[in-house]
């Protein structure tokens, strides 16, 4: 999508025709900066750091990481170990094993010799049927705004609220839960989106808000808390949020208080729609509470939080009392029953194994 | 409750027997800093600034806050222009109503030389009475902790979540929520708090963890999004929050998000209790979500925060992209259905008209 009129992906293939560049999201929203990943370690890093980070990106740059330490050592060991190295980094999105064995499967089968180029072009693939995907995901959710907004008095907006950032900058372009809201933008479908803050890491304040801002697309930043509220009062027309795994029945992992907003929406009537592509379903599991791991992360991301002073530094702040103990969880599941449908790249469908099968046979039946 | 073995209260008559002492609630948890209040100006300030806040000390303050202005000037014109004043500081917590009323009800029929001894009289029984209260509330919400207890193995401590600060700082001793937790880790009771951090204005991170940590009781941060997860994986035994104000059918308005964590405490079964005095049920309604005022505040609380730099220093930093607009809703309101028992003064009661008409059977008919 767009930053203030220029085209950017997260993620491309540098001008060397090697290295890889990805936008540092660490450093977003106080500066827009550039960073070059040349080798395995650098790669690793940029996923574990979350310098990028969305299920989707995190797929797109492990395989790019296997690339880089392919063109290193293309023999049988380090693809072994590169692909260990990278399914390390993060425990939760699904992405990262399917990206890692779809680049596996393709890789070790050849010569060792022909990896770099095949791995490079992998990744390549990977990152472009992101893009394909995200893109259809935009055409079928922003179908269900459109209906919305026919229902409405012309010129009112539909109004979205959508938790943590499942935008672009998740993604490679387009993102998952915001490509409907692009899509009917660039449709001229009014939009107003609610971005809740999503702390500890605040990823909507820092990253949802932004995009949707260099993009103008109208929104207001709300707390984590505020939601209910809103839905209560009947300001919220639907929720879309991405997810980091969906089960083959539907549950939905999401970042931590993705549940709160679904039991919210029920319990307000207000539409919960999940925004996915298909390498987001983990066909394997079935109950997303027992199932899925859900990463703890460091105390730091709760205790201590960083903005810009009013000189414009970014500087790190302390927010709890000394010797005060804090625990860090970063996602949590939904359960189907809270999903009113998920979008995906063939369309909308039940949070349900008929569902979900019903539009991925060929998927399914691989379980 | 202590503050590092000393027993402190929120509010106080200074030594010089007329001006009025309070903790500066904005300064914790960087800071442990008594700010005195010499006049009417400074008292509303106080309330309006949140340098004292939480129903019941809203409620004391606004009592003070009248004595000042008394003794300033007792006549009847500044009686009604203190209460007017006062009145204004804070839209949503009844407790301001009730105190004013009461302070207004006891001094309008006097003469007004008679005014400023009998308003500082006044004054302090509110004071006292609301430690009375905050203790009776603490007595019935240990004996709920005392039963979960019971049935755990020994040693094995109850774990409540609590949202925002409903704790001795939020009234003048022992607090309404956390008035159980005390009396139970005072009986020697194990309990460990899941704390909510309570964005925007961090009043769990700040306050809570704060007032539990220097009284010692065991206790962890989480962000406002990790409940719902927690109570998943039944991590937490109850719930107790406070409430700003209560209607007379058992509705419950209290800080922003609350009403996601009672959602969350219905969906898996967890015992949602609120711990208020009486004077924070308005008898006059019915209906929390369509009458109840949500006071919407400054945007700066979402978009900045304050916390200690590495050198110590109290510094204040920007967290969302500039040009992103916020909005800031201070409350939300619980529907009865959600509660699972209302902790008062008297006793617990259901959540209901006829639960709390039972216990309240002399202020109830008041309707």
């Amino acid at each position: 999508m767009k930053v203030d009129g220029v085209p950017y992906r997260t993620i491309w293939l540098a001008e060397d025709g090697w290295s890889v560049e990805i936008i540092d999201q660490t450093r977003l929203p106080h500066a827009f900066a550039i960073l070059r990943l040349t080798n395995l370690s650098e790669a690793a890093h940029a996923i574990r750091s979350m310098q990028v980070r969305g299920a989707p990106l995190i797929g797109a740059a492990a395989g790019y990481g296997v690339a880089l330490a392919m063109r290193a050592d293309p023999g049988s060991s380090h693809l072994a170990e590169a692909c260990r190295v990278l399914l390390a980094t993060r425990p939760t999105a699904v992405n990262l094993r399917w990206a890692l064995e779809r680049m596996e499967r393709r890789l070790a089968p050849l010569d060792p010799a022909a990896r770099a180029e095949a791995a490079y072009a992998e990744a390549g693939a990977i990152a472009d049927e992101d893009v394909a995907i995200c893109a259809a995901i935009g055409n079928h959710g922003a179908a269900l705004i459109g209906e919305i907004a026919a229902g409405k008095a012309p010129g009112r907006p539909v109004k979205v609220l959508t938790h943590c950032n499942a935008g672009w900058l998740a993604a490679v372009d387009w993102g998952t839960a915001l490509a409907p809201i692009y899509r009917a933008h660039d449709d001229g479908i009014p939009v107003h989106v609610w971005v809740d803050e999503t702390r500890p890491r605040n990823q909507g304040a820092s990253l949802t808000a932004w995009e949707l801002g260099r993009h103008g697309v109208p929104h207001t930043v709300i707390v984590d808390n505020a939601g209910g509220h809103l839905m209560q009062h009947g300001d919220v027309d639907l929720c879309i949020v991405g997810t980091d795994r969906t089960t083959a029945t539907g549950d939905v992992c999401n970042k931590i208080g993705t549940y709160l907003k679904a039991l919210a929406a029920f319990d307000n009537g207000v539409p919960f729609y999940v925004g996915l592509p298909s390498p987001t379903i983990d066909w394997r599991i079935e109950d997303g509470i027992r199932q899925i791991p859900i990463e703890q992360r460091d105390g730091r991301e709760v205790f201590e939080i960083a903005g810009r002073t009013a000189d414009g530094v970014v500087e790190t702040v302390a927010l709890t009392p000394e010797g005060s103990p804090v625990a860090n969880y970063a996602f949590d599941v939904t359960p189907a029953r809270l999903v009113t449908g998920l979008i995906t790249e063939r369309g909308v469908c039940p949070a349900s194994r008929d569902g979900l099968a019903e539009l991925f046979p060929d998927l399914s039946s691989r379980r």
